[in-house]
């Protein structure tokens, strides 16, 4: 963005972190892993295993809030990684991915890898499984997400690193019991309507309507669905930086699975959310 | 949904609630008033003025997070009023409408009022005005939302409650300072290249075309843009509650805004929020 080179100070609003107020290079420069994931809480959990299995010095346990002075997101440091929320939907994602690739630049970061974590619905997959995703797309599965951009609707692509993907597959196999592969990752707008789900508020579609749709999308590649990867994907490609969505997902035939959060897996920068039901 | 009534259980995971687990007409059967907006904090600190305002027994500094077992959202009671966050965006503010929604129909509540509170960049207005909203637009300035239901795009009308309105602004009149306005809002999925923001990690348009989008979105009637009006006001009108989405806005013509939290100001079921630039 050449208008940054012009602003006197960039606040990074929604982080609590600005180029006047903190000195961004001495607090990120050496950040070489980014993971992002919804929930604050499992972001600081994840930061504390990472804390733990590099076998950094004190005490993991108090990781502090990098964010404590804004209740938007949280982001938490352990050694070369730093671990963020994202909360859930493509705009907020969206917000924090921007303050974070600024912050990135800002810091002066080289060669930063970005891995989204989280739970996804599994489509026709083993409960639990891990989706490493090749690709992000859309409710048509096309693999494109469109923004906005004033009036305009831009077309951006969605593909995300295959290097990474095939390297963090390796790394699964060196876990057992990780039913791990890589396929294309569904991302929607809504949890209830737009992904089939005939528990919500409303419901205007059948049973059947809903698993002729997931049928086709699995006839079409995708084997999760989420609700972040495809603005995850274009930004991360655009601005440079490796992307890698990994997703833990639930196949649990049409029952709601209840919170598992006892299951949470960890292999390198991936962990398990709560799964969510699907087919 | 005609779905819900064949279900054994129903589990309201993003609120850590269930009907199973929990006594839902019990807990929530006598509430009147929803307030939603985007912070956890803010919706805390807006149920504990509630409670003070409404001279309820005990102590409302401590008041109970209601979903306290998860960190998607925050819920806060002040006797008939119920306070919760719904977080940025429309995919974060679905999720939890639909929640909420079947929880007050599990409950039996009748009569409920849904009021959104936040902030919002202001269009051409006195910065720290109320906007109350008539209709939501979307970037486009038409009244509409378009849902994805599995994939198919469905339109909603986002219109809101007339009557409502004109009775928040005649409250508003008995507060001395504090400027409010009846007009159109705006709901963009995107912060940065949304909202003609120059400052994003990306920027595609110069100063000039973000001038000429947001004169436009002036002269359709736009007061204030913001991340979830449209979505609300579609939800809120299909499922038969009385909606309406008071914005507190900035206008201060380019320079980004630092947050301002000393400035929330309290109308019945108002306050303001982070003012945000625009004009």
């Amino acid at each position: 963005n050449p208008h940054l080179d012009s602003m006197e100070e960039d606040v990074l609003y929604h982080l609590d972190l600005g180029t006047k107020t903190h000195n961004l290079p001495a607090m990120f420069g050496d950040v070489k892993f980014v993971c992002v994931g919804g929930s604050p809480n499992r972001m600081r959990a994840f930061a504390q295993l990472m804390h733990k299995e590099l076998g950094l010095a004190g005490d993991g346990e108090d990781l502090a809030d990098i964010c404590a002075g804004t209740d938007r997101y949280a982001m938490y440091r352990a050694g070369p990684v730093l671990s963020i929320s994202h909360g859930m939907g493509i705009p907020s994602i969206s917000i924090m991915l921007h303050e974070l690739i600024k912050l990135l630049h800002h810091a002066k970061c080289r060669d930063v890898t970005i891995i989204r974590i989280g739970t996804s619905g599994g489509l026709g997959i083993e409960a639990g499984s891990v989706v490493i995703t090749d690709r992000a797309v859309d409710s048509s599965f096309k693999p494109r997400f469109e923004q906005v951009v004033l009036d305009d609707v831009v077309v951006r692509s969605t593909e995300l690193d295959r290097d990474l993907a095939e390297e963090l597959l390796t790394c699964s196999k060196e876990i057992p019991d990780l039913p791990t592969l890589i396929g294309h990752t569904m991302c929607t707008y809504d949890f209830y309507e737009g992904q089939g789900r005939l528990d919500g508020a409303l419901c205007s579609f059948s049973s059947e309507k809903k698993l002729d749709y997931l049928k086709r999308a699995y006839d079409a590649g995708v084997r999760n669905i989420e609700m972040e990867s495809t603005a995850f994907a274009a930004l991360c490609r655009l601005c440079g930086l490796r992307g890698e969505s990994p997703r833990a997902t639930s196949a649990s035939s049409h029952t709601p699975a209840l919170p598992r959060p006892g299951s949470s897996v960890c292999c390198k920068s991936q962990t398990t959310r709560r799964p969510e039901p699907h087919f």
